[in-house]
């Protein structure tokens, strides 16, 4: 059994977004010369997400009204988390929207239907986090 | 280490369903001679689902009704992703009830709880849609 | 590939109560001799959750007032599943949080972040109930 393992960087501009990273999850399957198998990415931080979805920005906009509906941001003071932080509402939406994926790798590919794509969802950003890739097989 | 992949297929009659595909998963563990290992079941679709809960038509009735609260289908305008189509719900809804389950395998089996049964949970149906099932172990 | 397997068993006081289970865990590693692989820990239980967050006390009062606002315990009569029992908001909380989760293990330890730490989550406590911890790996 090969195994393999990267963190991917992320330092986002904005408290709250979504980036593709999809292309750097498949190279991550290259660099582990691994062709079956299983590949688990997640969020290394409680305040954001690794998660499965549409690459299509009007869906991305209508999640980000549908977290803060759910969980909205403000007022920081409806969050007992929030004594010395403010990031409580990062917390609810990971949950929400999940920490982790596990993949099938199939012939050294992410074994997806067609419009499957590995977004990174930050929810408390401007500063240095990371996603986890590990890929254990054969 | 061995592995085993295959697709299981569903086009269904509504818009949104659960249908139980906890034998045809024991059935891949069967075909695929593993005993010990892991095993990973996910929609290939971005507004499906693959969950584990209870087989009780009460609590998927509640469900129904609870997904619709908190991601209602209508009005279709609510949404951006609706400029082309009608499923932004959809892609909600499979977000809170997840892509994915990942299960122990143990002596040939499910190593389940008393109650434990996996759903493919439709959101947008009447066409093919794929869940994947791919196990690695021994 | 080498294989583990551990029952960990709990009974609450509380209908609902969150419980650090990350030390129980890492015991599970060390005793499984693997210092590579993936770690699956879930719940056996259909009204329960295991989830990665912070261990902060504040936060988890905040999680017991959204999973309450999201998913409401009364009244019982809202519910169809709740005609022989009372649980049914305890299914719907732990679909937002979570039926498991899905770790790496690198030198022989759980491969996680600053605050990563692992939570069982009851939703209908006061009985006896568990989480199954498997480890594939080398």
């Amino acid at each position: 059994m090969k195994h393999f393992r990267k963190e991917l960087w992320f330092k986002t501009s904005q408290r709250r977004t979504f980036i593709n990273i999809t292309d750097q999850v498949q190279t991550c399957i290259a660099e582990s010369g691994i062709q079956e198998g299983i590949l688990l990415c997640n969020a290394m931080h409680i305040t954001s997400s690794v998660f499965i979805n549409d690459d299509e920005s009007g869906l991305h906009q209508d999640m980000e009204v549908w977290l803060e509906k759910l969980a909205p941001e403000k007022p920081y003071s409806q969050y007992l988390h929030n004594s010395f932080e403010d990031n409580a509402d990062a917390h609810l939406k990971r949950t929400i929207m999940g920490r982790e994926v596990v993949v099938a790798i199939t012939n050294g590919k992410l074994d997806f239907g067609p419009w499957e794509q590995i977004f990174y969802g930050e929810f408390d950003g401007k500063r240095n986090k990371r996603v986890l890739v590990k890929i254990i097989g054969d």
